[in-house]
């Protein structure tokens, strides 16, 4: 179907998440259709990021400077750290602007069905950066699963001796959410982490 | 959020069909994850596609030579043309296997609405092909559409002139399809084009 440059490049789109092999190749056939507006460009954008983008040492975030533009912002409160469990999630938080703090991405959360143990998470780091000082709070931003929660607990415990405050995102009805459609889960937390009104 | 080389390339990708500024964001940070493994390949696969992929001047369809692959293949009866409307087409028709004949794209249908009329449209090589002799048969692949219908009727006048058979594809109900979803259109179509049992 149009040689092997075609096959090769429907074959590697259809790997991205979200696209299946028929949106791939409806995604290469519309790249095909203006090579020189749309699919150099976009070789072009990969190329430049796959050359310049890497992991800041500081934080774990994915950036085209190291240390990456967050660690590095003056305006930025760097006595509080928000820590994630990955670089999705920390953009997650960016577009929300609701963290005027710092960050630091975890890389995964401990799993003992996938075999992920503390020495597989990005720690050290961020022990660092407790150590130098000048941090006083650390929140804990991971999910709400089960895994979150054992690398919460962990977590809070390995931070306890450096005299932080340890805080935890939390759990209850999402804004705009019925409770009708809620896990029981979710009902349970939020009603045990209820406020007086 | 991690630089402009990030941004660009969360742009780019959500302008890819089936590709939201969600999937997007997903999609970059998988790729940039894996810089080695699945961006600078995906790049590179771009980058030979847009430097090698042509139109094929013969038939229209897509390929890294020109004459494309169908177009050369000895295997192939190039007596019997059928007409698409997109690469696309050509692509499904090609996974179905079903016909084993050239092809001719027509880079679209006549639109008013669009604003798309016959000199819009790849007619020409195609007449060049049948004012060379050696073709039987055209079968114009159309989609079922008004647009289709009125392209495929204009079509069958122009290649009049030339003696060959002009056949349309069948409209009716499709494979595995219930009657009772159908629309209206449809099952008039294959009312009317009903065959002894």
């Amino acid at each position: 179907m149009g040689g092997p440059e075609i096959e090769r490049l429907i074959e590697l789109l259809s790997r991205l998440p979200g696209l299946g092999p028929r949106s791939a190749r409806r995604a290469a056939l519309t790249l095909l259709r203006q090579p020189q507006t749309r699919l150099l460009p976009l070789a072009d954008a990969m190329q430049r990021a796959g050359q310049s983008v890497r992991t800041c040492s500081r934080c774990g975030n994915l950036d085209s400077r190291d240390p990456c533009s967050i660690c590095t912002d003056d305006h930025r409160d760097g006595s509080v750290i928000c820590v994630v469990e990955g670089v999705g999630d920390l953009w997650a938080l960016e577009r929300a602007a609701v963290h005027r703090g710092l960050y630091h991405v975890l890389g995964g959360t401990l799993s003992a069905l996938a075999g992920i143990g503390p020495e597989d998470l990005n720690l050290r780091p961020l022990l660092s950066r407790l150590e130098e000082g000048g941090v006083r709070e650390v929140i804990l931003a991971l999910g709400a699963t089960v895994d979150g929660a054992t690398t919460a607990h962990w977590l809070a415990d390995r931070l306890q001796p450096f005299g932080v405050t340890v805080s935890r995102v939390a759990q209850g009805v999402p804004m705009g959410g019925a409770l009708d459609v809620l896990d029981d889960g979710t009902l349970a937390a939020a009603l045990m982490a209820r406020r007086a009104g």
